[in-house]
């Protein structure tokens, strides 16, 4: 049996918010009518969600904060630690789909929103990056390497979403969702093991990590030269 | 002899109008005021930058031309291609250290100001991305590869950058600017290491590059052991 995933019970008011937005236009849209489809009073709305602007990201100040409570938690290495914040984001815009296509169909109308959508990319990133150098072994020499790490991370993290809200929705059965999801994983877990070397060290720290020989020569180079070659970096 | 790089003409009176706009505050400063810092009449001001926030950022405009334009030209191989193009936007910042200090003194005060960096610091990685999607070998199976690389690129090089903006004028010689560059040369080296191999493949479809080798063999194998496994790998 299949069970179907639930959507959040305080992303209620926002998402009627954020889908009358969608309908109606941004602009053509009072608070007062987004108090009235979040089914609360003006002042209540206010109180709850700040201006108009704040309500369509509100459901990403909670994930941020589910992303840093995980964090804090996760008994995961760093870089696996990361895969898994990102899928849980993931996963909440595909539990959510009709809230998360009208966002995006919002912020292709308004640059403002696309812009505040880079900046909540950001805090991600952020949160991201204060793991790694807080979990890493010798984070301060690898500080670099973390940066790098999470903006590739939420990169993939976005392209992948950005793909799944342009596809119509016809087109996603439940089950392409689930897709969409192992793919990201798989990619996020290509991309650790990419960086994991870089972010774990392969000193005595991680002694059970194999030997790794890189070689560089000029093409077309034979297999006694390569054997030499590698023979002298052994050196 | 040491050469003083030159601050581009083209910047003169965004970077007159951006030192007043540190000044004096970002609220408190007039159009007006900046058009006459740049030395000319407030309709050529609008002409030549548009807004005043738009002036901030002018320099950015011509740099991603550049960027762009090195990318369209460039023979060097994708990552290397990547590295260079990111020490373009760094040696600019260099080369113009109090406009680059004047306009981070002013995202610090005003927060539209640095989502707007953040903007700007997207389309950079876009530029990238295009560049890569366009030079790489499968790129369709790479995609999120690029993408990924592409984000930690500009990730590497905004935490380099910001950590100079940081560090008080005095304590830097032209010396350690050039230490600064020569850093960050040597983080966007040790990145495309990390992602060459997923970036390029190994396949024969890139023929003049050189010969990589990589053995991967359990923890404390002696030379022997890594030579046979690279022999045995090449055959």
């Amino acid at each position: 049996m299949i069970s179907h995933p639930t959507r959040h019970a305080a992303d209620g008011p926002a998402a009627a918010a954020i889908g009358l937005l969608a309908e109606q236009g941004y602009d053509a849209t009072s608070v007062d009518d987004l108090a009235d489809a979040a089914g609360m009073s003006r002042s209540t709305f206010f109180r709850k969600f700040g201006s108009k602007e704040d309500v369509v990201f509100a459901d990403h100040e909670r994930i941020l904060r589910q992303v840093t409570d995980r964090l804090a938690e996760t008994m995961l290495e760093p870089p696996a630690a990361i895969e898994d914040a990102a899928l849980l984001v993931f996963n909440h815009h595909l539990r959510n789909p009709e809230t998360s296509r009208a966002r995006y169909e919002l912020m292709q109308a308004v640059p403002a929103l696309r812009d505040r959508e880079l900046v909540t990319s950001h805090r991600y990133e952020r949160a991201f990056v204060l793991h790694l150098l807080d979990r890493l072994p010798d984070a301060g020499t690898r500080e670099y390497t973390a940066v790098a790490f999470a903006a590739a991370a939420v990169a993939v993290h976005n392209a992948l979403l950005r793909r799944w809200l342009r596809t119509a929705p016809a087109q996603l059965a439940e089950t392409a969702d689930r897709d969409t999801s192992a793919e990201l994983a798989n990619e996020l877990r290509a991309l650790s093991g990419i960086f994991r070397p870089a972010l774990l060290g392969t000193g005595p720290s991680a002694p059970a990590s194999p030997a790794v020989v890189v070689t560089v020569l000029a093409g077309g180079a034979d297999k006694d030269a390569i054997l030499r070659a590698v023979g002298d970096a052994l050196d």
